[in-house]
Parts: structure tokens; sequence; C-alpha cells
């Protein structure tokens, strides 16, 4: 009656997550960037200053593929995301937005391969149009090479899906030695690599993107001003080789859905260098809270969990049921997001703790709700 | 090697006339509203306002299907535009991801059937997921319900496609008679109609929405904001029964594409009563121009075409190569939309006039632009 796409989209339970966290008290479901982070003032200004000196052109349709200025001052803005490539920017409504133009364009009933978890809203866009999807062990390091290279000498993916820098919901980042040897792959076994990476303008230092070992344009890589930002202005972008981007841009004209305003706002941003001057200070504060988290976990006895470098989440498993501790956590006033919906296989015992929402008082008090909860449930 | 989709997506004739039309004087072929009604000042203050009360949450991820604020006044909104039923209002990124979306959940390799002409940019999203499009005869009084009869006596299409006021290109209105007897037809044979009304709010007096005589749920409504407001800021909507708005919903959150800010600031225009107050005086406005060019084109000798009652767009039959024509009018300065693209059969010398760049003045010179070398072309 309706189609694929159709029939399976379902809730995703992050965004389930993210209501039972307007609920409560402590919120660690939401992947929200920290609110007290976002430049509302500077937001507020832009706008003003934007429609002030370029007038209705400002509100006129999107041309597909994206504003002419951003793109210049996107392209001046890569080599700080560690990108020293020729290639093509193509402006989206975000990453999610991207995810959904590059399974558009690249899937039609594949086998594709993704880390065991994976981001499962960005998934939703791969999985929906393919026929398989493989999951690859995901550790410290991120993805496992040695397990991709067994797996990828049966089944030949059409894309292998990753994020690099700050996991999510795991947390870790794959090192400099699996990005090279992930590219190598990519070029022996054909298969694209998206790297999905919105976290590094807030991470701090991290390795080169995968993208700037690739020779063949089989990496497109995807950033997102969301958590450097604000994520309500639906501005992310792809970078990619000059046939994909043109095609990914002419993909667009299918919904038109990024905002001609908010692309020239975010040009403006970036030209006043205030995307710049906040890379550093985010990094700070994200890794400060999430030192809280950390400490707090083990203080309270979880040990079983990868130390995040960066960013908003940390994946814990709880050794009982997630679904379970969070009915009586929610209780208490402590949301978060069990994680089994990240996994392909597993998962029931992880959940996805973030640190944006709460205060560090607040993660401090989450913690003891979680441990007194998971305590009882062992007992 | 890549999706059907990615295959066969092409560069939209509207999009490359418009690409023509930003470097002559006299553009009369783009779509977007006349730049001199856009209330920039009034959206600026909205912005100002809505960052300044809402703060950082204005800010946030856009929940899937929209906000609640927004999806609230459009409730209020929706007997503006002739709707009295119940249903479920499902925010989008303007009426061309509405279509996205309708597409994405509806169709896989269908059969659908549409007007012929019809607007080819949201009718890529139906006909890329399609098997087969039957292109439907169009009069001065809209779809012809005779020949859809005749045609869904053979072949039963899964939706027809319809744009019933100020059509894009042909500038026609469906009749009320024939409204009620596609929603009859729809019923008999089981299909879903697509109502694709994004000018009923500058339109003045129009026939009630194909949406009110629906009795099964098959109608499904869409609208936007980008021609009583501006595009740019990239808000629609549809208007649907419960399961397939709920199934929409779910679809968004493949993209995330609608900007939360843009949302709170429609919702607050909406609030203000300025989309209501300018659907009078918008109407008139584009009325004035379209009676200019009817007048200019009667005395060229021009009568190859239906007068339009509303809207942006007049159809004409140029008697000669539309393409040939513009290559020449684009050296004297007059660009258009050469419309043999919109047409799945036949419209060679077809030419679609917009109204809204040009100034009444400009219409009268681009009319004799055209005249011009159409004769030449004759001779």
């Amino acid at each position: 009656m309706v189609s694929r796409i159709g029939k399976e989209i379902e809730l995703s339970p992050v965004e389930m997550g993210s209501r039972i966290g307007r609920t409560v008290e402590i919120n660690m479901a939401s992947g929200t960037p920290d609110p007290r982070t976002i430049p509302v003032n500077e937001i507020r200004d832009t706008f003003q200053e934007v429609l002030d000196e370029i007038g209705s052109k400002s509100l006129f349709y999107p041309g597909a593929g994206g504003q002419q200025d951003l793109i210049e001052e996107i392209e001046k803005y890569l080599p700080r995301l560690g990108i020293s490539k020729m290639g093509r920017v193509v402006v989206t409504s975000g990453a999610q937005h991207a995810l959904e133009l590059i399974s558009k364009y690249l899937l039609q009933d594949d086998i594709i391969a993704v880390e065991n978890p994976t981001f499962v809203e960005t998934f939703m866009a791969l999985k929906l149009r393919s026929a398989v999807s493989l999951p690859i062990y995901l550790d410290k390091d991120g993805i496992s090479i040695e397990e991709l290279e067994k797996v990828t000498k049966i089944v030949k993916p059409k894309l292998v899906y990753t994020i690099p820098n700050c996991h999510n919901p795991a947390g870790v980042n794959m090192s400099e030695d699996r990005r090279k040897r992930l590219v190598e792959l990519s070029e022996e076994r054909d298969f694209f690599i998206v790297e999905d990476d919105p976290y590094r303008p807030i991470a701090g230092c991290l390795p080169k993107p995968i993208k700037e070992y690739d020779r063949s344009g089989k990496v497109i890589y995807v950033s997102s001003f969301s958590k450097i930002l604000a994520p309500g202005l639906r501005i992310g972008f792809v970078f990619a080789d000059e046939i994909i981007g043109e095609k990914l841009s002419l993909l667009e004209q299918l919904d038109f859905s990024t905002s001609t305003l908010n692309q020239y706002v975010i040009a403006k941003i970036l030209r006043k260098g205030l995307i710049y001057s906040r890379m550093e200070s985010l990094s700070l504060h994200y890794k400060e809270k999430m030192g809280v988290l950390v400490d707090s976990l083990m203080d309270a006895g979880f040990h079983n969990f990868n130390v995040p470098k960066c960013g908003f989440f940390l994946l814990v498993d709880l050794g009982v049921n997630a679904d379970v501790v969070l009915n009586e956590t929610a209780k208490r006033g402590l949301s978060f997001v069990p994680a089994k919906a990240f996994f392909l296989r597993g998962g029931d015992t992880m959940a996805r703790l973030s640190i944006t929402m709460p205060s560090e008082e607040q993660i401090k008090s989450g913690v003891k709700i979680l441990k007194d909860v998971v305590s009882s449930m062992r007992n």
C-alpha cells in the first residue's frame, strides 16, 4: 500500500528519550548542545544585520546546493577542520539532511557496513534504503578494521558509515592508524566511506579527518554547525568530490529545505570569526563536564565504559536491562537513552548518557540516582 | 552504481531559467514572490522578538512533525484557507519538502497521474519514485475529469497530483464541480489526491479546497508560507488524516530539515495577524500585475493562453519553439521559462511567463521583446 520506507519508518528511541527527557529534572537523554553555550544574542544580532544589509534577497528561494556566500566561507573554514583537499561543498539542512541526501543518492537495496553501535537516527536514512546492514565491532579506537577486513572478504558493502570522532553513542575516537587503513581498504574493496563528523568543531585536538587520506574520491565528509553554534538553524554541509557534490546538489531540488536566510546568517557568523573563537572554549567546556560524569561514574562503581575524549556522550554498560532502569530513574527525575536501538546486535544493558543539558551538579545527582536504581536491581 | 533517484535526477529547467533570469534585466522566469511585497522589517523584528523571548530553546533541534506552537497557529489559520475538517498538521520545509515526504511515504514504482502540464519541480519528487506517470489533459477549468475517468478505467493510479489553484505553469483554477467529481472518482477508483495549494493565500476568492469534499481521508493537502510571506524561511505544511500525518511526521526524522527558529517566527507572525492582513492586498497586487501582462499580450497579438484568475504564472503558446525564442530574448534582456519540461507530452512552443520580479513597466517591455522575437521567427 505504501513504500518500503513508509512501511518501515518508526519513532526513533532518541526522539522518544527526548520526550521523556523534557518531563524530568535531570535530562541526560538529549543530544542538544548545552543551552548555556548557545550564543543567542550574537545570533539575534546577525539575523538583524543580514536582513538590514541584504533585505528581501535573503528571503528568496534557496538555490540547490547552497548559497554561494556560505559555500565560500565554508571553504575558508575547512582547514580548521583539518581538510586541505580540493572538492565540492554542498550546504545542507544539518548533518541529518546530509545523510538523507547521501542515502538517497547512493543506496537502493544495497549492503552497507556500520559501527556497532551506531547513531540510530542517521543510520535510519541508510538502513531504510539497504538490503543488509553489517554491524562492525567498535572498540576504544573506533571501528575494528580487522573485522571489517574479514567481513568485506565475504560480502562487499556499497558504503561504510562511520562517526570517527566523539562517537554517538560510544564516545570514542578512531585512531589515526585505523583511518589510514580504512581508506586503503575502501580502495581495495571499492566501497564509499561516509565520514560523519559533526562534533569535530567542539572536540579539541583530533587526528586528521579520514577525508584527508582520500585519494580516489570515495570519502564523503559530513559536518554541521549544530554543535558549535545551534541546531535550530539547520545548517550543515557535505564535502565530497565534484561529481558526488554535483549530484547531491541536484538532489536538493527535491526538498529545497535549507533556509536561505539561515545560510546568510551562518556565512556572516563565520566571517565574524565567531565559530573560530568558540572552538577551543567549547571543547574545554564539554571536556570539563565529561570529566565530572566520568569521575562520578567511577566513584559510583561503574567501570564498564570507554572514557570519551570529546563530545556529548558516554556509553556505559549497566549490567542490567537499561529500559527497566530508565523506567525507575524517570520516576526519580533522571532520563537517559537506553542504547539498545543503537546496536545492530546486543546492547540491552547499555545506556547513553549525555552531558549537555544537565549542570555539573545535576550530572553528579543523576549518577547517584542511576547507582541507586542499578544497585537495587542487582540485589 | 548509484540509486535510481541518483541516476535520474537532473537540473530543473526552472532552476536553469532562474540562472539565466538573474543575468538579464527583465526576469519573467523566476517564481519567487514579488520582492517588493516581502515584509523584511516585520520579519526582522519577529526574529528579534522570538530570540529575546524564547532564547536558546528556539535554537534547539526541531522535533519531527513540527513545533507545537506553530501547529496550533496553523490549526487556527486553516479556516482562512477554507478548511473546516479535522485532521493532522505536519510542518515542513516548504511545499517542495512536503511533496518529497509524501512521495517518499507513498510511492515505490507506482503509477501516478498528473496534470499535463504540471509543476516540474514538485513532479520530480513524484516521478523519480514512480514507474509510470500518466499525463491528464488540463484546460481552463483544471484537470479533465473526463479524461481521468477514461484513463483510470484502464490503469489504476496510486495517486493523482493536482495544483487546483493558480496552476503552475498554466495559471488556471479547477472548477468546483470538478473538485467534487475528483473526490468521488478517488473513492470509486481508490487513489490518493495530493492537493498542492501554495497560492491560495494570495489568490483572493476561490472555490473550496478539494480537501473539504474528502470523506475517506484520501486527500492530502499541501500549503506554504512562501508566497504569502517569503520563500527563504522554508516553512510550509501538510494537512492530512491522522494516520498519514503521523507517518509523514516520522519521516521527518530522516532529514530534520525544518528550522526550529523559523517555525517560532512563523507562529508569531501568524499570531500577530500579519499573514491574515496580507491576504487581500497581495491578491489585488498580483491581479493588477497579471492584468498588465494579459493586456500587453493581447495588444501584441498573442491570444493562445487562458487568462489566469490568480497566481504568478501565465502559460502562452508562442507558436514557435520556445527554447529558440528564449535564446533571442535573453540577448535583448528578457528571460522566461520555456515550458516544455512541464509537459509530459507536447509543449515545445509553450512559455511560462511570471509576473513577480518585473515591474509593470518591465512586463510591458518584456512582452514587446517577446513579440519582436516571435514575429521575426514567424516571418
